[in-house]
């Protein structure tokens, strides 16, 4: 079973969500802002609840703002069977992009309504959703309407947490919810779907420098975050001898070669990066008396991540104690990596193939929704190609093809899907 | 010939000085804010000024605001010889200590009273002085007044620099000093001294380490100072493969690493720090587009520390290459060693040793006056130790038996010289 999905129409969407909260980039590319739970958020999800109720779904909303739409008896599916879901976030960072999240609800509304056009006669309806503070830009934890949905933190934690707002805290998650409107009746954890696809832009240089469309998602990668803080001893950079210091930048320094080289030795998947560097008092004519950083390491597999990880802490003791300085670390944050369910990335890899477009397997490097759902039902995602890699800025683009290729591979993933039987 | 110094009437000056412009210490510590050619620059000059008076000496203020005050008529000394000179600077940087600099002036007027007192007839006449903007902290660069004394600098060209005052480029030199009342008629260049011999503070911690009262200066490092700016491409630290970046950041923590073993490897004296450092954007999950930061290295031995410069330049590109980013260097300042004058040194070694003072032979790490002297005359420091090392900060402390130790080797110098024949 087969649809053809209107490309144009997916593009008009995509242009018209992204007038609502317009910003310009750097050489004015033309991206959006709409910050979870904001008054933009609120007009961007009016203009798609509306979309969802021209095709006649079954729109429910749920306790953390999450809106699921299903095709039910306004559009003529009776089996009362769990859905085919699709689905990802439509709130963006404050130098958001047009494609980071609303390509794959958009994409899932322009499925639903070829085949709706095309009168197909399915098991399973099919549905397509979006989720609250996926970008967790404004509201910590991100992924925040997915991981309440699948049941991984309950809907009054989350109803408490505050905004991080310019000038301090802000108004709780419950507040701004009930403000806008999308404080819903639906329970969470919802009601697990038959399956979950998601299609996001890469957000990543891999499919792009590849020359390949279409990118089968096999997992996200598990992330540790550590934050280390190096304590010496300040001191004047031209009166103290090398052997009387206690420098925490030359041992910061260590670290990152450590790690950038560790990456190198344990080999692709594995990734490492220092993006976040602080010292203090940071004056060129003095040795600093504190380093603080950050070391971000991911891997697909947990077993090497914990490898990792493990020596990482071994390093910064070693470190520490050559150059004579304390160490402290805290843990930002740590996933375990989430691997895909085979039958559905099988299905990708396969629908692009039939569709002539070239595919790759690989792992997302960033979080996704997908992977919150994953705990509730067989999840997967498709990917198609950021130019440059470019992410969280105006300046992110993906080619109208691959757009309308990513959509169409989506609606025949869905479409096997809805038309197989039970797990 | 000698004289024994008052201690406590130098100790009693350096607390009267140290209330002017007083600030408090993290621990309660009582140090001075005095920024070059401030009002409370100007409230220490006055206090000075009016000791020097009470004294008889015959003041001089020159076109740059340095304030020299030598034996003469007003004495009772009537050689006409050049002066054998001491002195320092009495502005501070904005969390000054007590001792940097002022301890130099006062040593030397409690040098030049002490020998007024005994009525000792010399060859050469003694004098105090203090040089304007020693800091650097208002007024770029460092040691201004020094340098337009002994002729490094035009004095139109320091009239027209313009303080670094918070919220932008404030008034220049040459309005503050008139502003004060400071734009003195005395000519630049000065008139070069017999000898030069200025006490100061270590500001390092290798004369406490080492149990020593007294450090014989044997010169100042040459300081090579270096901005270097790598850029490369800001990505998505999950998604973007090692292989795929172009990470200043890595780079930087390789030259970082670089120049600490390069130290290491010279040996004493070079020293090298890497002690300001900034990414952009400085995120944790993204692979920074930028690392600026900064290379001091040190060294007495210009041609050494020229080698340490060509290798720091060789590895940049390498590093550079190897992390597929650009790099630009500025040099941020320059000076080559300054070796005082054997004369000067022997001397202060031999006083220390005449009053039973434990003494070293030592370079400066830091710049002093004397060095810009060394350019008229046979100059020479004398140095006392910092508990700790520490400087620029109200914690700075010397021991008050050092204070007075300091100022009697310096008598102990001034008088030696000021009774000797010409050079």
């Amino acid at each position: 079973m087969h649809v053809d999905i209107d490309g144009g129409r997916l593009l008009e969407r995509l242009e018209a969500l992204a007038e609502i909260g317009p910003i310009t980039g750097a050489s004015g590319e033309r991206g959006s802002a709409r910050l979870a739970l904001t008054d933009a958020d609120r007009d961007g999800r009016d203009l798609v609840l509306g979309w969802m109720r021209d095709l006649g779904l079954d729109v429910s909303i749920d306790a953390i703002g999450n809106v699921i739409a299903v095709m039910g008896e306004g559009c003529g599916h009776r089996s009362g069977r769990a859905p085919v879901l699709c689905g990802s976030h439509i709130d963006t960072v404050a130098t958001g992009g047009r494609f980071d999240g609303n390509l794959g609800v958009l994409a899932g509304l322009e499925v639903i309504e070829s085949v709706l056009a095309a009168g197909l006669e399915l098991r399973h309806p099919l549905g397509v959703g979006f989720f609250t503070d996926e970008e967790g830009a404004r509201f910590a934890p991100d992924m925040l309407g997915s991981l309440v949905y699948a049941g991984g933190m309950t809907v009054e934690q989350a109803h408490d947490i505050r905004a991080a707002d310019p000038g301090g805290p802000g108004p709780t998650v419950r507040d701004e919810l009930e403000r806008i409107g999308y404080l819903g009746s639906s329970p969470c954890p919802g009601s697990p779907p038959h399956a979950f696809v998601e299609l996001h832009v890469e957000q990543g240089p891999v499919l792009e420098a590849e020359g390949l469309r279409i990118g089968a998602v096999t997992g996200v990668q598990g992330i540790s975050w550590t934050r280390v803080t190096f304590t010496g001893q300040s001191n004047h950079a031209g009166t103290t001898p090398m052997s009387m210091r206690r420098d925490p930048a030359a041992a910061l320094a260590r670290i990152a070669v450590f790690v950038n080289d560790l990456a190198d030795r344990f080999g692709a998947p594995q990734v490492a990066t220092v993006g976040r560097i602080e010292l203090h008092p940071n004056l060129v004519n003095v040795v600093p008396s504190r380093a603080t950083f950050t070391v971000d390491l991911r891997n697909t597999d947990e077993v090497v991540l914990c490898r990792a990880e493990e020596e990482l802490a071994a390093e910064l003791a070693r470190v520490a104690e050559r150059h004579g300085v304390t160490v402290e670390t805290e843990c930002l944050a740590r996933f375990e990596p989430v691997a895909f369910d085979e039958r559905i990335v099988s299905r990708v890899e396969a629908a692009a193939a039939a569709r002539g477009l070239s595919v790759r397997r690989m792992p997302s490097g960033a979080g996704h929704d997908a992977q919150m759902l994953a705990r509730m039902c067989p999840s997967g995602m498709v990917f198609v190609p950021s130019i440059g890699g470019v992410s969280h800025n105006p300046a992110e683009l993906t080619e109208d093809a691959d757009l309308v290729a990513g959509c169409q591979v989506m609606a025949d993933v869905m479409l096997d899907l809805a038309d197989g039987g039970d797990w």
